[in-house]
């Protein structure tokens, strides 16, 4: 049954540029500050940011059984908690009170005063409060390429990747929205041909471009969750900026993974776009290149999703340099089989946790999802418009994240995730 | 200047055993179910649990700046949030409310009814919602022992590991208090010999031998803490089982460290014993064997705690068994050292945060702290008083860990983590 929020003629009478990212078709879900100074959870239609706990308040979700200060917090885990039928009966109705043919609230400037908000009066906020990040490895042309890179060639893949979606612990302390600037970390590191670690700034810092997905609470202690029913556990998903320190990486990593070289700032996009708005775009994944387990099988073959990704860097006071374009269909093992995964040996999953889907290299060149991969290590130096080179970024550039779905004239996007690269933290 | 809390010569009018590890002198934190159903943060002493919301609203607390509802909350977050200088006047308050010169409480028949519980009529909670949990390896007899076992006996020690305090991060959802079951958990190794993975319930089941520490709130994003002042941001410790799938484990670690091997529980005792609590018990770490870089150099020298440790395993309906006595202070890494390392590149740390120490395994075969390394990856079986042996971690035994201090007659204990093994989770 087609969703009724996903209704492709709808249009809102509120304004939307043909390319926006935030159609009526979208209805994303985020967490801002208003110019009251007052936290609420809202969505998007075009440039206007709206109060839902405003409009909770004015009685425009009655019927659906909501607890009066749902979206009056600072996260949506309550609301994620609530289910994928509530999910759907808040986007549904968010649909109607915003369709050109529905004059209630367009007619009401009072009411239209207290909810609409423009896009400069608002500062958007983490969505969720993390409970556990966890960031996957799951794209084969990037782990075939750090495996090329820093192992073997002709054995790039590790024995372990085609048969489990590989994955590890994140930090969630400092999993932080878009906007909020990253100093460069310090750290040990060992320099080419010495014995002994130095400390200092990270000379490699990099980006890594990842989507991740957004759970409610799904499963007690000793639960798996089946691979067929892993979707109704996402509520949606975001862009994600794995900030990593190569060099930090490099001497750290052994035997237990990546620690301090990710954990200083993971950074994502303010707007969840949920699973149900993506559902238009749902495509086939890579097909399996050796057997799977069978917990790892779903009975539906469409389980990936086609969603375009560009990086940008823009230097300070220069303009963006596109560096990569990737797609979130390159994946291998699809968000579906993640949470099975996550979950066979019975691990709790809760609201408000974070999955990342690892870093989304494409099969070209132009499209790998790193600086370390794009430049090669560092020996294909990228050319910016400024005249400059990079091969990692430098201090005071912004990373800038985009993603979006687009097929018969419909576009659903993720809007951005903008970080800048401050230099190394100096105690005042 | 020594803490009044710690007077060693004084005594409670409440009954303490002379072995008992919550003497006066101890005064933990925890978080209780009491005989009516409310939830409640409380202090023991001997066998007394002493409800410390009930003993605020009572007024024993005045001149203390305190919120009201500080101890009416289901976990300790918020106290430890206020820091070591309220922490401390409540300890001291404690002892003073308790000591055997003080009648006001003693004398007061309805107070104590209120205040007062044997330990039957309360259950213990997780003391903190761990926000973040992070797991060291700082036990270098532990490191030494796994890499003899899975790499090369020469070069048993990988090159990073005298100069980190290696570290990973954890799953907060698993982290349980001692008394819940874990189930055996299921998933994919790769037999002996075979190319292939197969699914299936772990046979390696297998604990680990830990202490962890609980932080307040420390840092902003960006902001390291020098390690001589890391002991200001930490609250106090636990004693920590963390269980492992060692056949998970070895299929899966590769290269992103641990995941589904440790994340389906990690058990922690319920009493947070204080920093303060332990400062009689301070000693010297083991002298390090390469130059550390400064970051890591504390102008102190005593960081580390004479922490005696116990593992016993006790099958269904038989008797415990003493499998390893241990001590904390084997440690080559110490908690100032593994917060100091932890935040060197700005990661944030927060109130209610776990960090545990990684396997405590001291010099001798019978001091190690895991089954791995005390049965030899099961070459040497242990035998039980049953007649039965174990390799690893049978399903229904039930794995105890208790630790104590003592010094010139004073001992300060953590009580224990108990946690029975159940088999394979059936859904009903």
């Amino acid at each position: 049954m087609p969703l009724s929020a996903n209704n492709p003629d709808r249009t809102s009478w509120l304004h939307v540029d043909k390319n926006s990212d935030f159609p009526i078709q979208n209805i994303p879900f985020g967490v801002f500050l208003t110019r009251d100074d007052i936290i609420t959870i809202g969505t998007r239609i075009g440039d206007t940011a709206i109060d839902l706990g405003a409009l909770h308040q004015l009685g425009y979700f009655d019927g659906i059984p909501l607890t009066d200060d749902i979206f009056l917090q600072d996260s949506l885990n309550d609301f994620i908690a609530d289910g994928r039928k509530t999910w759907r009966a808040v986007r549904d109705r968010i649909a109607e009170i915003f369709d050109s043919n529905n004059t209630t609230l367009k007619n009401n400037k009072s009411h239209k005063e207290i909810v609409l908000f423009r896009l400069d009066e608002i500062e958007m906020q983490l969505p969720v409060e993390v409970g556990d990040y966890t960031d996957f490895y799951s794209s084969i042309e990037h782990a075939t390429n750090v495996g090329t890179m820093f192992r073997d060639p002709d054995n790039a893949l590790l024995p372990n990747w085609l048969h489990i979606p590989v994955g590890y612990h994140g930090r969630s302390s400092s999993v932080i929205p878009s906007g909020i600037p990253v100093h460069r970390p310090q750290g040990q590191t060992l320099p080419d041909g010495a014995t002994e670690p130095v400390f200092g700034p990270s000379k490699l810092v990099d980006f890594e471009l990842e989507m991740a997905f957004i759970t409610t609470a799904a499963n007690d202690l000793g639960e798996p969750i089946p691979v067929d029913e892993a979707e109704e556990y996402i509520f949606g998903l975001v862009l994600l900026n794995d900030w990593s320190a190569r060099d930090i990486q490099k001497w750290e990593y052994v035997p237990l993974g990546p620690f301090l070289a990710k954990n200083f700032a993971t950074s994502i996009s303010p707007w969840i776009v949920t699973l149900d708005a993506l559902e238009p775009y749902r495509v086939e994944g890579p097909k399996p290149i050796k057997p799977q387990l069978d917990y790892l099988k779903s009975t539906s073959k469409k389980k990936s999703f086609d969603i375009h990704l560009e990086v940008s860097i823009q230097p300070e006071g220069a303009k963006e340099n596109l560096v990569s374009k990737s797609n979130f269909k390159y994946m291998y093992w699809n968000i579906s089989q993640q949470l099975a995964h996550h979950t066979i040996n019975g691990c709790p999953v809760n609201s408000g946790d974070l999955m990342g889907s690892g870093t989304i290299s494409g099969p070209t060149p132009d499209s790998y999802g790193s600086m370390l991969e794009l430049t090669w290590k560092g020996e294909k130096p990228i050319k910016l418009k400024d005249g400059t080179e990079r091969k990692f970024i430098n201090d005071n550039d912004t990373v800038i994240m985009r993603g979006f779905c687009e097929k018969d004239g419909t576009r659903i996007g993720f809007g951005e995730v903008s970080t800048k690269l401050l230099p190394v933290f100096k105690k005042k």
